[in-house]
């Protein structure tokens, strides 16, 4: 019962799905009506709305913490105990985890050098002061008070005696910059701590490709303190060229911001610069007016390759209005003080362009933590650079007990091609003709059919057409069988749709919420509490009628991706759950103005928490109100 | 025209009364009333009103840049010139002053490092998370858009060429943590301007009084800088003591917080940090209950010395209910990385508290810049080591065209005694009766009143029973006149109830108001712009009818001062304006839990503009129902 409790106060933890969408005019004349427009009074009524279910959720759905889970903070041991889940990470896929894992069931900690959940979509958005910092964040401690956290950084694993051992790093660049905070944690002592279950979701770091300079003189955007150095940054810059001793080329050189990578991130960022420009410094700055320039550099063809070639497109055509200059097909070669080296494709000249605050975001690359977890294991099992290779139920390959998830994850797939032979023969048997040269198509359907489970890229062929297709297809010799280099041929192009899942929150907070219910299943091992039969008998009724297949594979959902593009203009590509809706309004090409709206009210439903969505509100309405503030501090 | 457009674009700058009052109940019980409450219906009430006043005040009240004042942004000359004041900060002295200065009669330049206001009496809930920082921050760009506004430091003065030397200091501690803020802050060359006008309202540094490790490892709390390193601070004791590999001294160590002044800051600070622990850190570190101190060391014998006796005690006493320990009579002889070293009064031994977080609110010592204006004009006549001495017209004394006012200045008072010779000649000149052996009591009478305005020390006796009171109590021989000596040792008395008055916001802003209308007041000199001669006639018409007798003196009035203690009580020391409507209300006594109330209110009503006002809101707001913050970044 304490158990259903607890789990109804976890917050509702929806399904990402990419953007900053805000509602914003960009004349002056608009922003006059704004107060009897009609976003302004569903804005209105929405706060009211807000007042009221914050009333409840406070009441309500706030659990007591439990005297037992006091004691235990401190790690001491009782008599029976529960299992031990340590959760590394307080990322989406953590988070989306601990929302859903049962504490009456195991006693769960979480470790994580960050005590808060961040909200990365709208990052964004927090560099120009858009949106506030305290908006996108959340306290781990508030959010579930049932868990244990621990504030410190794992730095080594040894999976044989299923122990971690952990410290407070305070060396490099430290995320906060008082001396106290320091001081104090200078006396953090390195400790080693027992789990039965490990979760890695540590997340992973920026990656510069080697380019040099970009450590020390570039920007990157991944956590809080990085937007608000950047917001900073970018008064500066504007303070510095307003300064009357400054020459006019000095002034073009600190009003030149350079955005390196085309991906989300990056478009986001400098569409949120340009609206910061346009709406906001043109007042504050009027001298300066002309002076700025933006590029966004992209070693691709065009911005946002991954999503359709429309929404690049428009994304591209749109930014020459938002005055954002996209330099595509160009390599940064090297960060300074002052410039920024590129190269065109082809070519082989460098050239340098002046520049003041310089926005890293190309990608990814494994965290040291995670490098070290796939040696201990042994790097012929763990040989995936880009993370810890998992099985489908996302356990780590070569050890037992961990299991990793997000953006330090990646989800083993088998591929057919590598048991072609084997397949071959079962295919084979199931033709029912033993005379057959070859597979037929019906046992070629029946085949897929069986192997989809274990083979997750054959579950297109379920529809009959489709599969008649493809059997037809590999069919080059129209005998209507498939010998053994026909279905070889068949399974390597089925083989090739097989997708790694992108490095997404969407996907992170996707396989938190799975982990936790996987292991909600999870039998109780001898000598463990149960939590009484009563609790145990209304668990496994639960389990029955909610997982009546017991235990299956992660299988992702894509509900669609949308970017901020800057000037109210949104992109959606959309695919799954959404496309339905927009299709019934209309907005299949989803681009422009009209999709912005639908996905703001989209943030305002799916941002984490009662408190976050009441401050995401106010910071629209602030913000469009008052504009962005331009105080340094 | 275009002049009355903008002044009345200047917002309302209340006048500042020390306090930070909120309302916030303590209780679990009661925090579920709330929105049912008055309070809450208040709250929403003023929201909406707020949304409406937003329209107005957007729309209506901001001036457009004229082309003219753009151009000249750069500094750039014309031909026929406006004279060109330059003010020096932006504090509220500064503010105090741009917001109600003749922009179409000066060339106005504002000079300050720090491109924003700050309201200072909410700085202490800023340090732990009860009000945003941008709540208390103001854009100096976006409040007075017609003043040209450069961010930069004032190293030197020369008052003879009317030049100002202006540099941007990026070492020692920088305001921010930006690698990229450090390099484009490099690009800023020193420059020199001319000035007609300076007005110096630096405001005053930290007094360490030389105590040995304060600059190292002790928290100032002055500017946003330190509000947000403290919150940071805070939160990281807290989640280094909640760390497993802890001992339970060490633990008690981190928890250890040592405020050193017993002033309105240091009381305030106590008071919020009392709260943080009591309402919201509690519930996410509830292992750590019991183990967290907090000391407030005082040298003087009681708290807010300053203020009423009833009020110290009220202070005192309710401390100990906020389980706030108040070590009074005690000095601070060190701080040390993890305790501070303190001496009791008369006391020759030496103690040593264990300490995390501590933070110094002493005093406040002369800046640099100031200490070199001094030196420059002389320090025979700039004899006074607390700041700049002007005369009762806000002018520096000792030098042409400068003005200061605000923390770095200090009114010279003529005293009455350096005088005496002359002034009892003169009081006995308006005796009428040649044969008297002194000054008579009518004679003694008409004396106060023709000095008052020149020695405003005199003005209690316009009362005749003061004047009488006085005179007889100087006639020792009671011989119905003052002779010479009983005559100086009446003005001696009077002296003595001469008070420098205190550094605090409201004399600063009452100071900057005074003196922009003064200037507005003076007659433009040969050859500089008037306007045209519509302009200048009206303007002529307003002060005939604004200030009747001409330029006048300053004269400091009083509003009464306010403190929060913490658990929803404030203190009032009310003297002036406010005593009578608290009277009125019953609330004389103006301790506990009734004055916040009003307090919050006046807070609302008096803080900067719109913008601030509803972020205060919903900070407030947001604090009550979903507690403050803990997120550590
Ligand atoms: C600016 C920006 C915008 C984005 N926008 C979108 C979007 O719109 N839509 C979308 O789907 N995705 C978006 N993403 C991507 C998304 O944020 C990531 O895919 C997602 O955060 C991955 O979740 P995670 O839990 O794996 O890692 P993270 O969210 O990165 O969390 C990792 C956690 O592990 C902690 N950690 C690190 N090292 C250790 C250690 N040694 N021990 C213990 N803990 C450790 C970290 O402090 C952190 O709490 C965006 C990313 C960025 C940077
Ligand atoms: C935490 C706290 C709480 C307080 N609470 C209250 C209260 O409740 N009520 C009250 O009446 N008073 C209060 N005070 C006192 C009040 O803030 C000061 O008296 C007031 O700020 C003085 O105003 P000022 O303009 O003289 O100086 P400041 O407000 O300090 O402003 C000085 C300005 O000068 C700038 N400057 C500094 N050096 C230079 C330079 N070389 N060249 C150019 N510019 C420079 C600074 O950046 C700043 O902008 C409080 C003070 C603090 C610190």
């Amino acid at each position: 019962i304490a158990g259903a409790m607890l789990r109804q106060s976890a917050r509702t933890f929806g399904a990402s799905s990419r953007a900053l969408v805000r509602q914003m005019s960009t004349g002056g004349e608009k922003k006059k009506s704004f107060f009897s427009s009609w976003t302004f009074r569903l804005g209105a009524t929405a706060a009211v709305g807000f007042g009221l279910t914050v009333a409840v959720d406070r009441s309500m759905f706030h659990p007591k913490i439990e005297n037992e889970i006091v004691e235990d903070l401190m790690l001491k041991k009782g008599g029976l105990r529960r299992e031990r889940i340590v959760v590394l990470g307080t990322g989406w896929a953590s988070v989306g985890f601990l929302a859903r894992i049962d504490p009456t069931r195991f006693e769960v900690i979480c470790i994580s050098p960050r005590n808060y959940f961040l909200m990365t979509p709208l990052l964004p958005s927090v560099t120009v002061g858009t949106i506030e910092p305290r908006t996108v964040v959340e306290s781990v401690r508030t959010l579930f008070p049932w868990v244990k956290f621990v504030e410190a950084e794992c730095i080594s694993t040894d999976p044989k005696a299923k122990t971690l051992t952990l410290v407070t790093k305070q060396n490099g660049d430290s995320k906060s910059s008082s001396r106290v905070v320091q001081d104090s944690a200078k006396s953090r002592p390195e400790f080693t701590i027992a789990y039965d279950k490990l979760v890695v979701a540590v997340g992973a770091e920026n990656n510069t490709f080697n380019t040099p300079g970009v450590q020390q003189h570039a920007h990157f955007l991944k956590e809080i303190s990085d937007a608000r150095r950047i917001r900073s940054a970018i008064t500066d810059a504007f303070e510095s060229a307003a300064n009357p001793g400054q020459s006019d080329e000095e002034r073009r050189r600190l009003l030149n911001f350079v955005v390196v990578g085309g991906g989300p991130t990056g478009v986001e960022f400098a569409a949120e610069l340009a609206d910061l420009v346009h709406e906001d410094l043109k007042n504050s700055f009027p001298q300066l007016k002309g002076m700025v320039t933006i590029r966004l550099v992209e070693a691709m063809e065009t911005v946002l390759s991954m999503f359709d070639k429309k929404i690049s497109d428009y994304t591209v055509e749109h930014f020459k209005t938002e005055k954002i200059e996209v330099l595509a097909n160009t390599f940064v070669k090297g960060v300074h003080a002052d410039h920024v080296t590129i190269q065109k494709k082809g070519s082989k000249t460098l050239e340098d362009i002046p520049s003041s605050v310089v926005v890293w975001a190309t990608g990814i690359k494994c965290r040291p933590i995670v490098d070290s977890i796939r040696k201990t294991i042994g790097l012929d099992v763990q040989n995936n650079f880009r993370g810890l290779v998992t099985d489908r139920f996302l356990k780590v390959k070569g050890c037992d007990g961990i299991y990793s998830l997000g953006d330090c994850a990646t989800i083993e797939n088998k591929r057919l091609t590598e048991d072609v032979e084997e397949l071959y023969k079962g295919a084979f048997a199931l033709g029912g003709n033993p005379k057959a040269k070859g597979v037929t198509a019906e046992s070629f359907k029946k085949f897929a059919a069986s192997k989809a489970a274990q083979y997750p890229q054959l579950g297109f062929l379920a529809a009959s057409d489709a599969s008649e297709a493809e059997f037809s297809k590999a069919d080059k010799n129209r005998d209507g069988v498939l010998e053994l280099h026909e279905f070889k041929a068949a399974l390597m192009a089925i083989d090739r749709t097989l997708k790694i899942l992108p490095a997404t929150a969407q996907v992170a907070a996707q396989e938190g919420k799975y982990l936790a219910k996987q292991f909600n299943q999870h039998p109780i091992p001898e000598g463990m509490q149960d939590g009484g039969s009563v609790v145990a008998s209304l668990r496994s009724q639960y389990n029955a009628i909610k997982y009546p297949n017991g235990i299956e594979p992660f299988v992702y959902n894509h509900m669609g991706s949308l970017a901020y593009i800057g000037g109210d203009h949104a992109t959606a590509d959309m695919n799954g759950a959404m496309s339905n809706v927009l299709e019934h309004l209309g907005l299949s090409v989803a681009t422009g103005k009209g999709v912005f709206l639908l996905w703001r009210s989209f943030y305002l439903s799916e941002s984490f928490t009662t408190r976050t969505k009441l401050l995401l509100l106010m910071d629209w309405i602030r913000c469009k109100s008052f504009g962005r503030d331009i105080s340094r501090y």
